[in-house]
């Protein structure tokens, strides 16, 4: 671990088979190291031990839940594993999110819960992200001479919870979906002029992900081919990776993505 | 000439700076057969001989002006060139268009005349392109054995009326800008179920594209260094490479390209 | 005629039952001299009869097609009608428009034809318009003594394309369609520093609009009842009046109009 | 009080010179019955009496904090005051909200005391309201005969916090402006279905609107003629007026406003 090579973290690998873990795959794969922050422990070391016998470099980072406390140990302990001197930060990806569909007896607490993971989480992990990229160098590269210089890091949402549903017309109290979309705009004008490039994934409401889950539970195990009507999380991934390699010229604004057979 | 490449057409290669230009260095660069329709011969062969001095396969195919029928002509001497059988159309750019910028007096016939080049061409191009692609089987792609097949073909307009200027709302007889934007969205809708990629460039109003001429005219000789503010058509060019390679579930909607230090 | 009354311009009147006859009568009723351009002398004669009967004060004025010049002599008839120093040009709505579906076998012509009612003939419009709203004082209005002071002249286009079919998707060559919108919101970001008003409607895909073309051919005779599920050209023109009505301190950026059980 | 009159409740009138306080002006001078919830008392007892001594009906509701407690208590307060049987709720405006500065120093707490007022605030005062909406009969209007019924109710957000600054892009951590416009749009396709209008007004960077407030720090009692280059509350006001009025075939869809001056 001597060598220097840049960092990604991804917040949330949910069951190992979204865009959070598919992500952590692609980056593992192309030399980056990988801090995974999750729940469920099970799935994370899953993802993790993935990771690393594939050549990667992975690490796991248990939460309870996520509060700002928790994201903030988090990186602390990400720091003790991979100090910032041989692996800078360069890729943050929050991804953390549950919906919750009861639209008519949702509870104030419930409410207040989903802002908490989703908005105020959200915030705490840019905030630590954030601080990291800012001590970064923009990156040398040679084959930019000519235009742009490169960016110090790039911190992506991903807005799970409306993109999870086949439905989200009926999401009126998915209080999660609040805020991902403003933070990340808001981020993208105040940090872009330092070269942080900041931006969520906008996903059509049929643009429903793939999952294991909804492998399993809409298509039984028969099913092999999935048509060209929802967004694969590998597919995803890539997108985060053009995000990551576009210069600082031409960085695209927000990550809209939806099938090819979409439903108009 | 035997061997099966895919062939890249893009119509304008400008003055050989711009994004056409570097469009068609980049795809001549990763093994496409490059067509190119422009009206200056010289810029023309002068893009042609370069992508052939590197190695690629590119051939020029001027024309007087872009009408319907100069577009159709310029198609029919491509397929003699490139056969169909040996070179499938697979990524197609549209990049005619040029502004005008005279609010007040501006005469019927310049407002038909920018029409003419920017809708009604760009109509009789995307036809041209459409039809060899529905030909077109799927891109076979064992990568993509999971998830959803891969594309038939990619149409890309620029729009580039309205990205070349500094102050675009000062343009409001810049006849050209409309249409390309509606045209690729109902494009996009007609025919991505046919796993037909149609998109379209839409940059900011202060996301100026930098050409030779703008940085001849304004910079002068002697500024090397070009902040992240504007748009560099080698990185714009990167951006329509990453549409291309999208598989089919997770495709794009449009391309919204900013410079990191836009001023908000 | 010899007392000062504000002029209220229309083109096209349909066959009477849509937005511009809509707009066209209520704008009559408020007290305005109503001129109206349309192609159809019948349609044409019966519209501006109803508004004389109401106590209104309407006249006609044929046209044979929507081209520059024919809108240009239009307007100059309305003149030697409603002299500008007895009935200054206050609210003009562009109305003209039809559709064009047939996505396959459109021919060039077809197209250009499109573009010349839809894109040449409304910038004619506009130029007649605008022109005369210049020379207006800001109307003066005791109520807005607190705050802004009012406007010269309000343009709004309807963009009908679009919004007269159940299913705008599949409209890929409804050539109309293009650059209302971009010459609408070039023309609001040129002239609204000299407090003219410029908009567009912007109706949903699924607010198609409720004429007696569409009563009759749908429902039949015995349908007397419309759910709220289609806009009612009536309740478009009082969206015009609202537009025309706000003073120069808040005005709407479009009308984006859509019926409460639009279909999501 | 016996006779039947349709109920306005507005969320803060803040000093009593903004858009809650302008509304409820509005709408008392036109025959609604007007609650006004509002956490100082000075400001809301002047506004109050202001309205019931040009002939208007309206009492104070005092808030010591924006809670979802406390808005429920709210609402039980106004039905004793104004029983539902004589006193149909049909307008309701939520206005609250504060924006909060500080991007870099704002802590964990700041962040949930903003969204508690925003967010959660806004899902309880949503819900008290739909909820005496749902119970509504459509109103009958006969000028609607021939097209779409009218509405149950129509409840408004204003979203305050990223409108009254001159200069939004610092606003970074302004976490109130998370979610008022995504729970809008949630309830406006979740209720719409029923007849039930649900908007926010949306309005741009440079939209300051003019209050009190700004009027004394910026310009000093000397100025009198304020330009168009504000939104005005009175303008504002009347924009809400129109949405109540729409029938329900033609719904706006958000009310973006600018004034006319407005710098692009």
């Amino acid at each position: 671990m001597s060598s220097i090579r840049p960092l990604f973290v991804v917040a949330s690998v949910g069951n190992g088979t979204g865009t959070g873990a598919a992500s952590a795959r692609l980056f593992g794969s192309l030399g980056y190291r990988v801090a995974l922050i999750s729940r469920g422990p099970e799935h994370l070391n899953k993802v993790a031990n993935e990771i690393n016998q594939n050549g990667g470099e992975a690490a796991s980072f248990l939460v309870s839940e996520y509060t700002p406390n928790s994201i903030r140990s988090a990186f602390s302990s990400i720091r003790s594993h991979f100090p910032a001197s041989t692996s800078p930060l360069r890729v943050a990806v929050f991804n953390a999110g549950y919906g919750i569909w009861k639209p008519v007896e949702i509870t104030d607490e419930e409410i207040r819960e989903s802002l908490d993971t989703h908005v105020v989480a959200a915030f705490a992990f840019s905030r630590e992200a954030l601080l990291e990229f800012t001590k970064n160098e923009p990156e040398t590269a040679s084959e930019h001479g000519k235009g742009g210089s490169t960016k110090r890091g790039t911190l992506v949402f991903t807005g799970a919870t409306a993109a999870t549903r086949e439905n989200a017309t009926t999401s009126a109290f998915a209080a999660g979906k609040f805020g991902v979309r403003a933070l990340s705009q808001s981020l993208a004008k105040e940090f872009g002029k330092q070269n942080i490039h900041v931006r969520s994934l906008i996903s059509t409401i049929d643009g429903a992900i793939i999952t294991g889950r909804t492998r399993g539970s809409r298509n039984g195990p028969t099913r092999e081919i999935i048509a060209d009507t929802h967004l694969h999380p590998d597919s995803i991934a890539k997108s985060y990776l053009h995000l990551v390699e576009q210069d600082s010229t031409a960085w695209s604004w927000e990550i809209d993505l939806r099938p090819a057979q979409e439903k108009w």
